[in-house]
This record gives structure tokens, sequence and C-alpha cells, in this order.
């Protein structure tokens, strides 16, 4: 973390292709200062590589010709949809140029009665519930961020709603992609399901832009459900909390949102937003359904909680109460960062089987204390997955040194758990060890025989999830 | 159909590898005729194709070996569950050996809290489930037959709950699987989720045996819902039973199961199983859920199919005339058969948008007609993937060619509808053509490039997803 190193540049191959691409765009090959760091900025301590370039793509066709111009010449391709990835997925180690694909932001076909919708990658989710809202339709996933949906397919996004509707994974029907040969593959049929051939969808979604460039997806969508309710439940331990929630899995409640807040966070969300929560850990839940069906989830609920010493339990299912209970949980991020102004907040992401949650998000605690750190914790409690936001003065190298540490240290407790060191988030540049340590050197073997079949000039983001 | 090719065998090598592997297994090594056609029947009017061997493997270690030496000479492996695949999955084209994964059949975990498992590939999902009983959770995916886990994997099986639990993709966590190299790939870790690299487990799911032999699988489970319902309902035409079920997703309702049959099925049920049903096109309907809900879930249900003309609507949550009911479903493709004594029924399994499932279906019974061919119809329609059950007398060659005539234009014309030439049963040996029509030749070469990558001998199954 914050070492991240250069790769070799292709430097005659970047100037003749930069040449032929003036020549095909035109004006529209953005070379300068501002616009390329713009596109390597990475929301993360990991320092900017910007491209050589950038192109704002209008077209499937466009990104065929930039592939092709860029694969003649051996030169890197880095796919850009809003920049709000957290591992340096746009960054770009050994030059090269930058698509961005904000322009290519069009909602293709709304199919309302097979609850799907053709869309182009720069669109973003809020654009896209935006223009569902007359449908009774929406697409549930909810990274927080306004991500393009090109995007978080690439680093198979998720969130606060995957507890009830998946991942990415679980989401995208499939893919128009324009492979490294500039070649536009159609990964599957518009079915619900199908076992036609290798799942190509899949593969390219997490791929983080290494094997294809998405310019086209089907996505599932859902029916806004009849009746939604909050609530919140404080609880005396993390262990309480998580008890709480295997339980209701156990007992099958279809749980639309399920968030942990540590005391640490919940006061600094009641200091940000005005609020009197209990200051204990705090469980933050949504409920999908009937109007029947919500409340009965929400009494259901409250019985487990209260079996595991839950205390406060309110829920309710008006439309403005229930916006500002999950307001805080939205505005969570920059409530902890008011616990030290100045700081920057790095996010970790693991995940771990939920027998084991309370273990991990203890011992992360415990050693954050050790350390003097400060991270408040939130977790979408039902993956397993949390993320400790380490308040950090990332100008001070020491301090820098240590948080490092404590990320490969939280990482390799998740791995040693079953878990794995990013639950949404991706590889990256910076967890690429940890991924071998997650999975061992046979699957990075399996994954660099896919890359080399598929990339062989290995043009699409180089040196993202390998070292390579 | 019927006309499969024998693919160039390498003898030397088979001679070489049945020397080497005889050394290694004695007398498990299986070379009697009777053995080795049985592991080439396919259930399917497709002709057998026998290995040159087979071997009951006993652990990963012993499925290395085999690899390693078959891969020393060049000689196919063929993996097999229990043989109940539809699309000549296990045949040896090339020859070679089969792998019979039966005696694999541990249960290694049950994770309660949880909710997952892990099994070896041998188990079948009846042995799981009984397993599971005294635990509350239980496996969804019920393709009818009690086929192996990893088969299902391979061929990523789905089945009746698939609209509400998903399919193998869904519930499959992790798999450990070995490669064509001979080494172990665990693929993913045992946490809810991540975003950490290529989706491995996918990318084997539904492989076919082609890329990976599956040795280690780890599930999950769902919470067996408090309460089950069950229910009937007729309508005119499929036209109207197939409005009901879009305006069910609309709603949100999480049917647990819908099951179409067609007025032809109703009659064979009826004769079969002594029913009573109007003989009209029906579904047949499962819901999940608590007490309140699932009652809840079929009154809501029964007034959307009074709306679009459904009668008949009957509803229970009695457990022997649920089973009963579904007995009926079970029991369909027995029934089907008792309308030509003496046929083969012979299995579609194209998948559409729903949208478009209508059209399809009721295209499929004219074509029938015209052609004066048998086949009743029933269909995983939440989905929008059926089934016509071809009754065929498979020794008369006009017969066959005429039903591999309405195969083919039932294929094109779903794949003309944005469907697929199979929801659930794979590619095999049968369909290589149709997958080229349904993705086009770059997904098809970004499948070799992958094949190519990982299995670059071409021993894993060959002859099978392409005609390779």
């Amino acid at each position: 973390m914050g070492e991240i190193l250069d790769m070799q540049r292709n430097e005659a191959g970047i100037a003749t292709a930069l040449v032929v691409l003036r020549q095909r765009f035109g004006p529209r090959l953005e070379t300068g200062q501002a616009m390329r760091e713009q596109h390597g900025h990475t929301t993360t301590w990991l320092r900017n590589q910007p491209p050589d370039a950038v192109i704002f793509a209008q077209s499937t066709e466009e990104v065929q010709d930039i592939v092709r111009i860029c694969s003649d010449h051996g030169v890197p391709i880095i796919p850009f949809g809003t920049g709000t990835s957290l591992e340096g997925h746009v960054n770009a180690p050994a030059g090269g140029i930058t698509i961005d694909f904000s322009q290519m932001n069009k909602i293709l076909a709304v199919h309302a009665e097979d609850m799907d919708v053709v869309i182009q990658p720069g669109v973003t989710r809020k654009a896209l519930n935006t223009h569902l809202r007359d449908t009774g339709l929406f697409f549930p996933i909810d990274p927080g961020a306004d991500a393009s949906l090109g995007g978080m397919a690439a680093t198979n996004a998720s969130g606060t709603c995957a507890v009830r509707y998946g991942t990415m994974k679980d989401n995208v029907l499939a893919l128009k992609a324009v492979m490294p040969s500039g070649e536009v593959v159609q990964t599957a049929a518009r079915a619900r399901k199908s076992s036609a051939g290798y799942d190509l969808t899949r593969l390219i979604i997490g791929s983080e832009g290494t094997l294809g460039l998405i310019t086209e997806l089907t996505l599932k969508l859902q029916g806004i459900p009849e009746a939604t309710s909050a609530a919140t439940c404080s609880f005396p331990s993390v262990e309480a909390a998580c008890q709480a929630v295997i339980a209701s899995f156990q007992y099958g409640l279809p749980l639309a949102r399920i968030e942990l807040l540590d005391t640490q966070y919940v006061k600094a969300i009641n200091a940000y937003s005005h609020l009197t929560l209990p200051e204990e850990t705090l469980l933050l839940l949504e409920f999908h359904g009937t109007q029947i069906g919500v409340t009965e989830q929400a009494e259901i609920f409250g019985e487990i909680a209260r079996d595991v010493g839950g205390s406060g339990f309110t829920f309710t299912t008006k439309e403005e109460e229930r916006t500002r209970l999950w307001q805080a949980r939205h505005d969570a991020y920059w409530a902890g960062l008011q616990l030290r102004p100045g700081a920057k907040g790095i996010s970790t992401d693991v995940c771990v089987p939920i027998s084991r949650l309370a273990d991990c998000v203890t011992g992360a605690q415990a050693k954050l204390e050790e350390m003097g750190l400060m991270g408040p914790i939130v977790g979408h409690v039902g993956d397993g997955n949390f993320h400790v936001i380490l308040l950090i003065d990332v100008d001070a190298p020491g301090e820098v040194a240590m948080a490092k540490g404590f990320v490969g240290w939280l990482n390799d407790l998740a791995i040693s758990m079953g878990g794995t060191c990013t639950g949404e988030h991706g590889i990256g540049q910076g967890k690429a060890p940890y991924l071998v340590r997650e999975l061992g050197p046979a699957a990075i073997e399996m994954m660099s025989a896919i890359k080399r079949g598929v990339d062989p000039k290995n043009i699409f983001n180089p040196g993202k999830i390998w070292l390579s």
C-alpha cells in the first residue's frame, strides 16, 4: 500500500498508438495532465499513475477501434466508469489509454414483463433507478457510491442489499464486451437461466477490466416491494448482534438489509446526523414484502433480538423515518471522518463465514486498540462482510506503515477463518499478495492461464489482480 | 442426434496409460464391457460410446494420480456421477478413462450457523437432504433425478425450485477441483460473497467436466420454511397461465415453485396418477414462508389468476395433499410415456424470456401437430424454461429424423426470441451447433481460448460443448 510499482512502459508502442488514435479521434483524444490525473485518481492512498491519454468512447464500435489500435502496438487499455473504485483499479502502472465510458450512458431497452433492462456501461445506479421509477421495478444493488453499472460489474460490487438480492453476479443476465482481439462477445442470451457453455458473464464480472471491456449490460430487475419497514436494535456486544443475525437466517427471515455499526461509529453518527442512538453495537435493518409480511418479519426479528440481549428495538414503516435512519448509514463514511478531522478514511473489506464474524470484528477492535489506530467499523453483517475505516494521516509515514500492518494482519486473519480479503471491493493493485494466500498458487495459475488465453499480449488493465 | 461422431483415438497413449493405471489401481481398473457400456449410457437416443476403462475414485489424491497418468499419455478423462445427464455428457467419443465418483460420497462438514455444507461430489441430493434433516436446513436444487451433486454442478442443474432458490451457480460457494495439470484448485473461500479474482467457481460450474474434475463442493443451504403450501389452478390457454406468472413476479410474490403442464400432460397425469384435474393448461405452485405468509401468497396468486381467466384454484397446507399433487409432477415423465407405450421420451430444454414463453410454447404445440409428433409439455414457467417430451420410436429412422428436425426448429425459435437452447441440461454432444448460433463465433472463440489455456492437451471430456 502506497508502494505500488510502475511497470515497464512500451514507449515506442504508446507513441505510435497515440499518433494513430489522434488520426481516428482528433481532439477527442485527451492528453491534458489534469484529465489524465483525474482518471488515475483512486480514492485511496495509492499514488496516482495517470494514463497517457483518455478517450470518452461513444459506441461499442469506437471501443473496438481503440482496442485494435492498442493491440497492434501493445499498448495497455484501462476502463473507467466513475472512478469510485477503492483498490487502484483505474491506475495506469504501465501507462496506456484510459477509455472513459461516462458518455455511453443510454438505457437501451426496458423489458417490464421480463423484469430486465439493457443498458450501456456508463449508466449509474441512481440514474437507472430514476429512469425505472414509473415501471414499479428497481435495480437492487447499492454499493453506496453512485457508481457506473459497468464498473460495478467489473468489480462485482454489492453493498447493503446483497443479503437479500445478491451481488452483481446474481443480477446480470448477460454482457456485451469487447475482447482484446477487438471482437465483440455476447456472453449469454436474455433468458433467466442457461446451461449453454462456459459462464462468460460471470467470468467477466469481477475480472476488473482484465478480460473484456463491457459495452452493454442486461440486468435483472426486482419489483418495488409493496411495503418496506426499517428497524434499529442495540446489542450489548458484537457477538450478541451476530447471534441475532444467525438466528434470523436460520429462521428463514428474508432480511433486505442488515448493517452493523460498532460503538465508535454510533457515536460518530449521533454527532454527525444529530441522532440519539444508544452508544452500543447497533443493527440497522430493512424489511421488504407485503404490508402484513414486513410487520411480521420485524416482529419476529424483535423477538429473536430480545432473546440474545438486544434492546431498544424500534421499527417504522413511515417513509421519512426510514429515510432518516438509512441516511445515517449512508452518511457513515463522512461521520466517521469527523472523528479525526483531516484524516483520510481507508477501508478494509474482509468477508468471513458468519459464524466467525464476531471473532473477526472483535479481534480487529482489539488489534486497533493495541496499535493505537482509530478505525470505526461498519458491516454488511448478513454477508459476513465488514469495513474498518482506518482514519489515517497519509503524510505520516509511521502511521501509514502501521495501517499497512493492520490491513495485512486483518486480511490474514480473515483468510485463516475461511474468509476472503475482499468481499466487494476487488483485488486491484494492493491485494494481489493476499489473493494467493487466500486461494493458493494453483488457483492463481488457473486465472493466469485464462488471462493468457484471452489476452495474450496483456493489454487489458495490466498490473491488476496479479503483480504482473 | 443419433449421429454423433467418433473422434480420433490415441491408441498408443491409451494402451500405455492402461498399463500404468493397472499398476497403480490393480483390479480397481475395470475394463469389462458391461461396466464400460454402463458408463457410456446416456439416457437419450445418442448411441453408446464406452470408455476404455472405469475407475471408482476414492480420494482427491487418486483423481490427481489418474489425471497425471492420463496427461502424460494424452488420454481423455470423463467424469461420471450417476449417469442421469440428458445430453451425452458421459460418452467417450475418443475413448479414455471414466472416473466414477460414486464412492466419493462423504459429507465432510455441516456448518449450521453458516448454513453451508462441504461434501464430496458423489453425494446425491436426496442423500444430502436426508443427512440434513435434523438441522432444519435443506439444499433446494431439485432437478427431478436423484443426481450426484458433482454432476449437478458440472451441468449447472436447476429444476423446479430454481425460480425461488436459483440454479447450481447460485448455490455453490466453492469447489475443489483437479486441473488437467494434476494440481488441485480451491476456487473460493467459504465466505458468502467475494470479489477475489476470477470466478473460478462459476466457470467450472456448467463446464461439463471440460475444465476441472470436481472433488469437493461447498454448498449454501436454506432454512426449511416454517410453512409450505401447494396450489393448482387451471387456465383457458397457455397465454393466460403465463400472464398470471408475469403478474405474480411483478407483484413480487416469492413463488417457490411454479410448473406448467399442457393439456396433453394433464390428461396423462390424470390417467397415471388417478387424479381428476380439469383437462386444461395447469399451473402447479408451491409457496414457502411463514404460516401467515404462505396463506397470503396463495390468496394473492388466486386473485391474480382469476383476473386472467384462471379457474379451479385450490390450495392446501396439508402435507399429504401437497405430496400427492407434487408426486403427480414428479411422475410426469413416466405418465407422459404412457401416452405412447414403448416410445422413448426425448426432452428438449429451451428457455426464453418470459414475455415470449407463451408464444414459444404455443408455437411448439402447433409445430408438433403439423409434424404429427406426440410431445406433451412441462415447464419451469417461472424461469421461461420448458421441456417438450418427444415420444419417439427410436428404431424408426423417419421418425427420428422428424424429431431431430423439430428439436432444431425449436432451438432456433428460442434463440430468435432471445432465449437459449438449454436452460438446464447443458450442451453435451448434441447441441454444439446451437451454441454457436445462440452466442456467435466470438463467444465460442473466448470459450475455446479458456479451454486451450487450462487444458492445452484437450484431455478433459473432449468432444463436449464444442465439436472438437
